[in-house]
């Protein structure tokens, strides 16, 4: 795990205060200075930040409790914070305040404290959703095996060991006459080549360099393909003589304890000292980990590993190599690099065969990654006939559209609503929150379902519900259009009269889940905010299509294919309700699962996809959507339901009531 | 440094004890079990150990002081060291050992212990010989600098940082479109473009990979050529704009605390759980002193050398490279590899520029290494039409004979005679070691010199001698020669009256400092046993070049130059008074100094002369001199001074006294 160090103020002996956290009884010695946020992080209790620190998001929110607690020995008081500030007064009203409320990323702790974490607040693991196709992938590996036996040396052929290594190899298998060798395999070669009495394995890179010798026969080696993501990152181990999965696995990016969205960890790399080598290494250390995982459920070690790929978007392939990605967070949005690159895994931190190289990806643009290219050679559009449309639907969405002829991609700011973020209520697909939703369009009951709890209300009883993942919201909100309670505007219709629709202080809602339903001491409700933050990303989803359709000369899509963890768990007749993308067949409408991450396994797996992605990213047109004139007025007509003028022939619009 | 482990004994915690060394005066807490040696090590104490822990040279002598210190707060015992051992017992008559004397690698610590270190157990800093040559050197270096401006990104070309700058460079200088690019300069790339304003200058290692970026112009970059001696290691810092050596410098190999010779470390290296790891990061650590003083001495920082060029014996190649040396210890003496290598610096934990390579020269045979390729290079026999015999004189002597149309190589065993090892009084080259010494042929009256004086005895009255080191060696045995003090057998003339030639105990010895001369409570004398192993060593020497000039098919030699740190300081005169080597005009033998050292900077400065390396060295023909029928019997010859048979027209034998 990454090193964390603590802050110090000033240039005396750094002054320390007792923290305690409830309800889980952390406590600590904090310097004076620390946020509470980063206290909670020092002492290992989770807070939700959803913008990594930059006091927008009010998720991170905390009560102080004041008063002498004997128990605990020390006196909390409001003044053992620093004072309360503008940016917290937009998300804590007067009430609030009186109860002691405060954001964790903005108070800093002056004294001794106690702070209670609202079960709101509390961040929980992630429900990780990455799970690998199965796909027919041709195998041609980067890494091979090669078993040779070597005639010993004698006083009348002294020959040294690579030499003679190297001669056994050209004969026998044609490989070149003086190939590379790995430091690490030369300084072992040695006494490989004597404890397997002069018959050794080698696993050889790209028939150029000798990156391991084993002592005898070894008949398996292995890869591992990574998919980095914004949220979850998701490694699979492969056979590298089978091409088989033998282990998979997956964890939330570690580094989303440093904001939740690739501007916010951009910004974080920005602005702290150490920021980018902070984020670097906790990355690099989460995928140590998911490496002992999988390895070890594999019944192998880390050392094992001989070769990587990886794919991830433009800010974690920058992250990730230690790159600083501020030029990606500017106008022109440019990546330090395109090509797809070799590196010793060892330089880049990772714990496993000292000689194994990581192959990542090339990235298309400055905010169209990797991943992205992985999606490319996984769904080969290049190769098709028919108009494909592929949306990669992760923290960000990104698009691709064409055929054989011609490919243009784009990236859209979707912004974080379709994955909980923005959203009152809304959070991760973490359990006790809810995932699907329908409304009956005549009784508007409310039928839904939870993760980590089988059944749907109301045929189960459902007590836990902890808020609403993106797939939740996608239904709500489609639902909520079909059943009649918001308009093609998104306006909520007060008109109408319906217990569950309600105006609090002027503003409507619409109840999901009762308080009684809910463990968070009130009701989870879809807000007129809520509404208009999906319209703002469904809009930017259908705007992208829509403009690439027109740059690319369309005006209709053969088929949809929707990508990515998130992409999978969409339903696909509210995303058509709901407008996520103009009209198409429901039958040609797909979901592929983490073709980002399959991406990774064919290159890992395939040598030639390597070329064939390095090809297809430098060919693939990038556009960027914001620039281009009818921009505002396609995503303003976008942003109605399912759109302000398009037709839907597939999926006439439902009567209005 | 290397880090060192305290050794535990057995598994409960560990015992340690007071260790006091005088009359240093370092104390500290020891484990039970430590040698005496290991332990004055962990203090920083330095002891002479030439066998490295071998218990076969008899110099780690100290003595046990017993009794109640009470200014100490310890007792010291006899039974606090482990019992007196058959091997000691061949050092250490009855009466030292009645006076508490041991051996510091064979006693352990059992208990509280004082111990005085005599004199002439003391290890001293050696006076280091290897200095440059001034040699007109062409320069093609394998790091060139070059400076180029880019047109900064814009929406409508938002091409990556990477892309931008290959296209720049390929358009401006020729370079490859896609160059390879050091991981670490890639992360580098964003800031230091920005921040150069888009100009930027790159280090580029033979026109294929940016190592290094550079915001703004630069204008010089520097490299670092490497002579790991066995005994010395030398350092020049070089300009690779200029050429020019910008500052130079040399340390004792540390690996010496491990044993003095190659046979010693590579023994340590096999015996040793971490043995190959201690030695390795022993050199590592000192070429990093080295690396820092001679940059600071330059005005400049580590980071600021992007090139490295080493040579070394095979087994200093190896042991540097972290390459398990144990089949150079055995016969058929097969080296790891032959080839010159381009490793990372960093990935042998050198700290200078992360992006920096290190070329390795290739290595002839198994104990002809890159060390006489650099001598190759350097003294390009191959492009000479005169019969030339290059000797390496270091700890071990190698030569080179032949001229453009054949070269032949081998290894002499010369043994440490020649360096002061195995030698009654003999020494390394540090302060007090009489260097040169010339006897009178008619008085037999002895004139020396020691090194850290100025001026000959008698002339100036020297009273600091603490033993001989090699050239002083060589100058009285020659010297005793020519005076007839020993006859052409090397035996002592007894029959003979002069009061400098005594026998004690039935051996002779002839007496070069009288005690009172010296700081060691004794006269410094030169034994039967010592003129022995000064005839094995020579007798070596010319074994080898006779054997060679056989296979050549020669019967006399053009020129001999004699290289190396030690070689440089032969005087030539006695050398062929001692019959080092076979006959040639004295006007023709020259020193060059450490000219492997050269070499080494050559292929620092001329990438084309490491082409040239690796051609000479695969063309040179290696023997091994042992394996010839007639070596037995032409050592034998070798063995008197100068030869059994042969004739020295150049330099007539003197006329028996």
């Amino acid at each position: 795990m990454v090193k964390r160090t603590l802050p110090n103020q000033g240039e005396g002996p750094m002054k320390r205060h007792q923290v305690i956290f409830q309800p889980a009884g952390r406590r600590g010695e904090i310097p004076e200075g620390t946020t509470v946020l980063e206290a909670s992080r020092l002492l290992g209790v989770g807070i939700e930040s959803l913008c990594g620190s930059g006091k927008s998001c009010g998720k991170c929110l905390v009560r102080l409790e004041s008063g002498s607690f004997e128990r605990y020995g020390i006196t909390s008081r409001p003044a053992h914070l620093t004072p309360f500030t503008a940016e917290e007064a937009k998300f804590i009203g007067e009430e609030k305040r009186a109860e002691g409320f405060r954001l964790a990323c903005a108070a800093a702790v002056c004294g001794n404290l106690i702070l209670f974490v609202p079960e709101e607040s509390r961040s929980a693991d992630q429900i990780v959703r990455k799970e690998a196709c199965e796909r027919e992938i041709s195998l041609n590996p980067a890494v091979r095996l090669f078993s040779v036996t070597l005639t010993p040396p004698g006083l009348a052929d002294p020959c040294g060991d690579y030499e003679r290594l190297a001669a056994a190899l050209a004969a026998r298998f044609g490989l070149p006459e003086r190939p590379g060798i790995d430091h690490a395999a030369l300084a072992a070669l040695p006494v490989a080549l004597r404890k397997g009495n002069w018959s050794v394995t080698t696993a050889i890179w790209m028939e150029r360099e000798i990156l391991a010798v084993f002592p005898g026969q070894v008949d398996d080696t292995f890869g591992l393909a990574v998919d980095i993501g914004t949220t979850t990152v998701a490694g699979y181990l492969c056979s590298l003589t089978t091409g088989k999965i033998v282990a998979g696995g997956s964890l939330m990016n570690p580094q989303v304890a440093y904001g939740e969205d690739v501007i916010s960890r951009i910004t974080y790399a920005m602005e702290q000292a150490d920021g980018l080598e902070k984020l670097r290494g906790t990355i690099v250390g989460g995928l140590n980990r998911l490496i002992r995982t999988v390895t070890a459920e594999a019944g192998l070690t880390p050392g094992h590993i001989l070769d990587l790929a990886v794919v991830g978007n433009t800010a974690m392939h920058h992250l990730f190599l230690g790159i600083n990605p501020r030029p990606l967070g500017l106008s022109p949005f440019t990546p330090a690099v395109h090509r797809g690159l070799d590196l010793k895994a060892r330089d880049l931190g990772l714990d496993v065969h000292p000689g194994a190289y990581v192959h990542v990806l090339p990235i298309e643009a400055g905010f169209v990654g990797a991943d992205n290219v992985g999606v490319l050679i996984a769904e080969e559009p290049y190769k098709r006939d028919e108009m494909v449309l592929i949306i990669d639907v992760g923290t960000n969405g990104e698009m691709i559209l064409g055929n054989r002829e011609k490919l243009l991609c784009a990236s859209c700011a979707t912004g974080p609503a379709l994955e909980g973020a923005h959203i009152r209520f809304g959070m991760r697909a973490a359990p006790g929150a809810i995932e699907r939703v329908v409304i009956d369009p005549q009784t508007r009951e409310v039928s839904f379902k939870i993760i980590g709890q089988e059944g749907w209300r109301p045929d189960v009883p459902i007590t836990g519900v902890r808020g609403i993942c993106g797939s939740g919201i996608i239904d709500a909100v489609a639902q909520l259009f079909r059943a009649g309670v918001i308009d093609r505007s998104g306006r909520f219709r007060t008109d109408i009269a319906e217990p569950r629709l309600r105006v609090i202080d002027g503003n409507p809602e619409f109840v999901i889940a009762w308080p009684e339903e809910t463990s968070l001491n009130g009701a989870v409700t879809i807000s007129q905010q809520d509404v208009r933050n999906v319209q703002l990303a469904k809009g930017a989803l259908y705007t992208g299509a829509k403009l690439l359709m027109k740059k690319r000369g369309i005006d209709r899509i053969d088929r949809v294919i929707l990508a990515g963890a998130f992409g999978s768990y969409i339903d696909k007749t509210n995303a058509l309700i709901l407008g996520m993308f103009p009209d198409c067949d429901p039958n040609c409408v797909s979901s592929v699962g983490n073709a980002a991450g399959d991406g990774a396994r064919i290159a890992l797996l395939n040598r030639d996809k390597r070329l064939e992605a390095e090809t297809a990213a430098g060919q693939v047109e990038c556009l960027e959507l914001t620039l281009m004139g009818e921009f505002q007025d396609e995503f303003l007509a976008s942003m109605h339901i399912p759109h302000m003028e398009d037709a839907f022939p597939h999926y006439p619009l439902p009567e209005a009531p």
